[in-house]
């Protein structure tokens, strides 16, 4: 073969490098840098491209697409959404993504993004709650103990100095794993027998189950005065987990409205009820908490901006290292009107 | 590292194995074969999601992802547009793609797309043709002679029997490049200095150029009664090559109208002109030409479904071959819950 020129090439970062550069620069390390680069962008979320992502839904699961752009760079990631795959052997959400140069639409990055997903939703949830939860925020109750909960765990307390976490879910095997990966990291970490006992006295609850359907984790009854609730799991439409009730009784804030109305909590809810956008919180146009028995809800659904902001982060990241591959993914003639002529001298090699 | 599972391997096809692919199987047969695959989802295209192609423009250019379901297997295409790379070196065009079971969301394939773009625009190109040029067309004028245009002469000649070919460009060294690229492919290959002289005696009208701008590649009186017109290089807003007299004459064809109305020659016409889809002209659901003296006109801006059937055509070409890779684009820990433990076990690697 001929070489392709270094143009051709594009960086690939597969899931072992993905791994080897997470401990390379440490788990804690990562997801409060990666939450600084997400609040860096969050602080300039005018000047992004917004879209909903674009979902095609089957009866088993969804794939989706979600493009943004900053004007610089694009970016998109392709996800999908399976829960009964685990039944299969398989992850209920996989991922890869893609960051390109806007001025020519060449591909910088290729990478993995299941690994980078949970980086990165943990990073936004901790990044929000900095913002949204009880000051001096001790305990965390942990409601969901699959793929995406240690991630969480991890990035709160780095980021919001949780000391305590209160693990809970319907298979005490899921509890039982986590219990065991979040061993070494400094953390209080506490088995739990039903939701209530879990949220005692927790100053932040996190919820992030994946059944596809209209659950109800939490009660109203079971939400006290002034505490966070940070909700990962209802993403989907015909997927929430709370009781419309606490919505009700919360001040809430979204990533980006047009996604969250279709996907998030507040799909319960009425088109006009108020939502605040968490990007003016964190530039300071909008307030968050306003007191301290209010409870916050952040409705998350997860935006293709983190994603982008992920991707970037992770394209300074691999500069100078061996923590990624080279694709021959572009089609690179020396005349780049010659594309047939490239083919035809392939066939003489 | 730990070797990831079978299940986590995406099958990758570089540009240097699809240009081996191409060369062992032989152009002409790959395009035969390539557009009957198209054919073939043409005629079910109502099974399709079909959605008008996601775009994220620039004022150099423009990237689109282009996605589009069966309900069976989902795929994507990644292409950007972009007039001025050229001056750089650059590709105008750039691509790649997937493939994903709809059951799983895991990806099938991923693969190079610039030349399987170029391979299925040219196939779908010819296999309209064959639907409405003059029978027994022999004559293409190509205007434009850029990396389309080689691989729309020889699918024209493999699947609609032209002979001769006559190439304008506005820019002879890419004439004088095609005209050296099609020497051994038993066509007779004509050099012109118009394109009136291109189009004199044409049967049928290919054209393909690549500026970002309404221009008027071909203007009304130009056009004789009974040609076919094979309009590929309007397909975005603002890019159109034909003067819209040539519309206003023409019985006009398109792939989807939702996209075309935006993208094509016809979005210098009103919203409600009439138009015919190219589907059901291959069902025999419409009626192709109906007179020998009409000017039938492909208004062709790239539809979702043939990126689909191209990749699709790929996967069924690579299986038992050595035309790709594998790559570890998908975490795949033992216990799909547990995606934290499989990085932590990494660290101990």
């Amino acid at each position: 073969m001929i070489k392709p020129s270094d143009k051709a090439l594009v960086p690939f970062v597969s899931v072992d490098n993905m791994m080897a550069l997470v401990n390379h620069i440490g788990l804690e390390k990562i997801l409060i840098d990666l939450a600084s680069e997400i609040e860096c962008d969050f602080k300039r979320w005018p000047l992004f491209d917004k879209s909903p992502r674009v979902a095609s839904h089957s009866n088993v699961g969804v794939i989706e697409l979600m493009p943004t752009s900053d004007g610089e760079l694009y970016g998109f990631k392709y996800v999908n959404g399976h829960p009964k795959n685990t039944k299969k052997g398989l992850q209920t959400v996989t991922a890869f993504g893609l960051l390109a140069d806007v001025n020519t639409g060449y591909p910088k990055l290729l990478s993995e993004m299941t690994l980078l997903t949970a980086l990165r939703t943990a990073a936004t949830s901790a990044l929000v709650a900095k913002y949204l939860a009880p000051r001096n925020s001790k305990v965390m109750a942990m409601i969901g103990n699959g793929a995406q909960s240690e991630f969480q765990c991890i990035a709160f307390k780095a980021i919001c100095g949780i000391e305590k976490v209160c693990l809970f879910d319907t298979d005490s095997n899921a509890t039982q794993k986590a219990f065991l990966n979040l061993a070494n990291y400094g953390l209080k970490v506490v088995k739990c027998k039903s939701s209530q006992e879990a949220i005692l006295n927790a100053d932040i609850i996190t919820t992030c189950t994946a059944d596809k359907q209209l659950a109800t984790i939490l009660t109203d009854n079971m939400v006290g005065a002034g505490v966070h609730i940070n909700a990962i799991g209802g993403d989907c439409p015909g997927k929430t987990e709370l009781h419309k009730d606490i919505l009700l009784r919360s001040k809430i804030f979204v990533e980006y409205p047009a996604q969250t109305r279709i996907e998030g909590e507040i799909q319960q809810l009425n088109e006009d009820h108020p939502i605040t956008e968490i990007w003016e919180v964190i530039t300071g146009k909008s307030e968050g908490r306003t007191r301290d028995s209010q409870i916050t809800l952040f409705d998350s659904v997860g935006f293709a901006i983190e994603d982008f902001s992920a991707l970037k982060f992770l394209l300074t990241k691999i500069q100078d290292t061996n923590f990624f591959e080279k694709l021959d993914m572009l089609a690179d003639p020396d005349d780049p009107r010659d594309l047939f002529g490239m083919l035809n001298r392939a066939n003489t090699q």
